[in-house]
């Protein structure tokens, strides 16, 4: 039903993308329809990641769509990035607009000019805001989730009174924040670390990334949290007076996370069957699937709902017998819900029911009166196996090189390592030749984020 | 501090809107920047709403922001109804498109060219989707909240394999959905009714709509339901076959609120202190207030907070020590959080808090150990009795009248209620030049909707 991901990995994602029904392309190129079930991963996605916002003392606020053209143009490398990318309004109203308008590729220019009103004094720092909102980046080779014209995302946008503080606050954002829901809802092991000068984000001082192995070997970036050291607040004038009164520029971070994430969650956990969702995740943990209704299964199966609801359990009935039960197991494993509990009236007459595990594909009989707690301890067992093997792959296809020419050989189907001093920006020029990429900078003992330009480690790889 | 709204309601409004910090103008003209506290207010109606709409089966998911033009001319009247209001992108990528993408000002169109895919058999009936998004109308007079031209809004579309399902559904999301969210959450008693065809969304066939009376007499449109017949269906050829295999159109609904509401909230319950939030609602519901930290008092405030946390109740601690007391007051008075306890060491040295109730602007000395017990009855009266007084506000400006002249008068002040036979399309035309319209047409018994036009009361305002 979907080409084998072995045979065509782009075309496997494809397949899985239509036929679980994920998304469709939008009537104008590059835009994209999130179709109910995607969407319900979103917003679980959105959940977690907004508790976690929350929980750093940052606020949920919505600034404007359309930002005035000049507004772009006041921070130069901001500009000069997103030029190309832009979508301009020219009319409004039936009238041609004296300023054309564009539509918001990123906030940064219209949020840090509201940021230079409400900012006077060191007492409204820090100042810490997120956006939940859709952006539009003019998009030439478009890929359902991964690369849209028009995606969804959050943006937070902060202003601190010292560099440290805003530093400090990049690496909360990237290690509280996104390493940690990533790791523990979306069971991807991602490698934290910085950019290099070459990718970092337009405006930005330091940029640091989470990127994440697909199951083909290529690197996905997940997130990014960037300092934007002083550069949007000298170009929005966003001062404060500090406790001596004396006026100081402030000092910015900005962080984001998108749809693009799903596209992410497909490739690094589906199969050849479709989607495999870990349970801290999945909008359905458990489908509880009627195969026939006689002697009492029907009544059974709506029974077992109800007390896997009631355990908290995110759980739905297919009582759908119009439909093949052969079809009906394609599709939720194509949906990749953790969890089929399959209740039939032979298996009731023995007194069980058949767990259907998706991650391991196994299959086992449950005495009925177990099935909850049972379902309690596969969903944990089932969030680690998929973090398990995840990690095992990209440690499988990790390998350690000391020199340029074997990087851009062992980078052509998974992580390169080498020390970033042997790279450099020369070195970088020439992976590009080849669409190789360093994908982030990381310490060489593995301890943290910040380090010396000696002790990096480059991870270089093909990337989405 | 504000203007009192005897004086000056239009101004009155301006000066909540920005003292209590709820929103800015945006750089494009009317477009809004939603500051976090009216963003929070705004979530917990996201959440209430949500709620109920996942209630009736239907899903969430996400359409493109970008709508090509082509799509918008398929239904005459739709077209018509929305041309003026359009923003039209012109150049992507660096590029003159094409063909101009209009921005969505709602998306019957490009949702509905996916409901002709997705749509076969009676099966796939009904189809049930609501999205959360942004949409742009370019607004000539635009004001804060009211009208602006870009707004956050929830959008469903439904399609139905029978006329008297669509219209039964159109019912249910204006009873279910939004008039009980309105009255028991915004504790905002709203009329429903259907529209005029004078006043009807662009392309449907029937309109429902919830009518609020704000503070100053004058109506607002909450909120509105639309059956919108065949004519979507028919302009983008959704059809499926039937039990008998014929081949027929659907009928469908579409169905709306949006941060309007946040306007609606300040205009019928806000006085001259500022905003009053009913409890339901606000994303605050108690602030405790350390009036001096002194002699424990910080300790118990800080203890008083976290028992009414564990209680489920939206509590923060204001322990501000640093701005006067007094200044504290007027900033809760203004955000309108429901109840604050007020914690010194003078009044807990006799074991007691002060209780101040901004609904009804009582202050009581209460003993420290029945606070979480008396917090509880009194959010639950203040929810009451914001109702009960926005109920009497209208029904004490509500006049019965017997022809259109008196309507002229009456409706400059409040709310007129008179046979629709009386106004009829005429009618409508006069009450138009002096400013007024039929807000709704209701029946004379009050029992539901649906009514011959024999039956039908008109009601008539002044509106928003």
């Amino acid at each position: 039903m979907l080409t084998p991901r072995g045979d065509d990995f782009p075309r496997w994602y494809q397949d899985v993308v239509a036929k679980a029904e994920l998304a469709d392309n939008g009537p104008v190129r590059g835009t994209m329809v999130i179709r109910p079930y995607a969407y319900a991963i979103w917003e679980r996605m959105q959940a977690e990641l907004d508790r976690r916002i929350k929980a750093t003392g940052a606020e949920n606020a919505y600034f404007p769509l359309f930002i005035p053209e000049s507004y772009l143009r006041r921070e130069a490398e901001h500009v000069e990035g997103f030029s190309p990318e832009l979508a301009v309004v020219t009319h409004g109203g039936g009238k041609e607009l004296e300023e054309p308008v564009v539509v918001r590729p990123t906030s940064e220019t219209v949020i840090n000019s509201y940021f230079a009103k409400w900012v006077q004094s060191y007492r409204d720092l820090p100042l810490l805001i997120n956006q939940w909102a859709n952006v539009v980046r003019w998009e030439l080779r478009p890929r359902l989730f991964l690369r849209t014209t028009e995606f969804l995302w959050q943006e937070g946008h902060t202003a601190h009174a010292t560099e440290a503080e805003a530093a400090a606050f990049a690496e909360r954002i990237l290690g509280e924040v996104y390493e940690d829901f990533m790791v523990e809802v979306l069971a991807i092991p991602v490698l934290t670390g910085r950019k290099t000068a070459r990718e970092r984000f337009a405006g930005a001082s330091n940029t640091l990334t989470c990127e994440a192995m697909m199951g083909d070997g290529k690197a996905l970036q997940m997130g990014t949290s960037h300092e934007l050291g002083q550069n949007f607040a000298r170009a929005f004038d966003i001062t404060f007076s500090d406790e001596t009164g004396s006026q100081e520029h402030v000092w910015q971070t900005s962080w984001g996370v998108s749809t693009r994430m799903v596209g992410g969650l497909i490739m690094c956990h589906g199969d050849d069957a479709g989607l495999r969702l870990p349970p801290a995740l999945a909008p359905t943990q458990v489908v509880v699937v009627l195969v026939r209704a006689e002697d009492g299964a029907g009544e059974a199966a709506a029974t077992l709902r109800d007390e896997l609801v009631a355990a908290g359990v995110r759980t739905s009935l297919d009582d759908r017998l119009g439909t093949s039960f052969g079809r009906r197991s394609v599709e939720w494993e194509l949906k990749g819900v953790p969890l089929r509990v399959e209740v039939g009236p032979r298996e009731l007459a023995d007194g069980v029911v058949t767990l259907v595990e998706r991650h391991r594909g196994t299959k086992t009989a449950v005495a009925l009166a177990e099935v909850v707690d049972r379902v309690g301890s596969s969903l944990i067992e089932g969030q680690r196996h998929l973090l398990a093997e995840a990690t095992r792959l990209r440690e499988e296809r990790t390998v350690e090189v000391a020199t340029l020419e074997e990087a851009l050989d062992a980078a052509s189907s998974g992580f390169a390592r080498l020390p970033w001093a042997v790279v450099g920006e020369e070195g970088e020029r020439r992976l590009a030749e080849r669409g190789l990429t360093v994908r982030c900078l990381v310490r060489a003992d593995g301890a943290g984020i910040a380090a010396t330009e000696e002790d990096l480690v480059a991870v270089v790889a093909r990337a989405y």
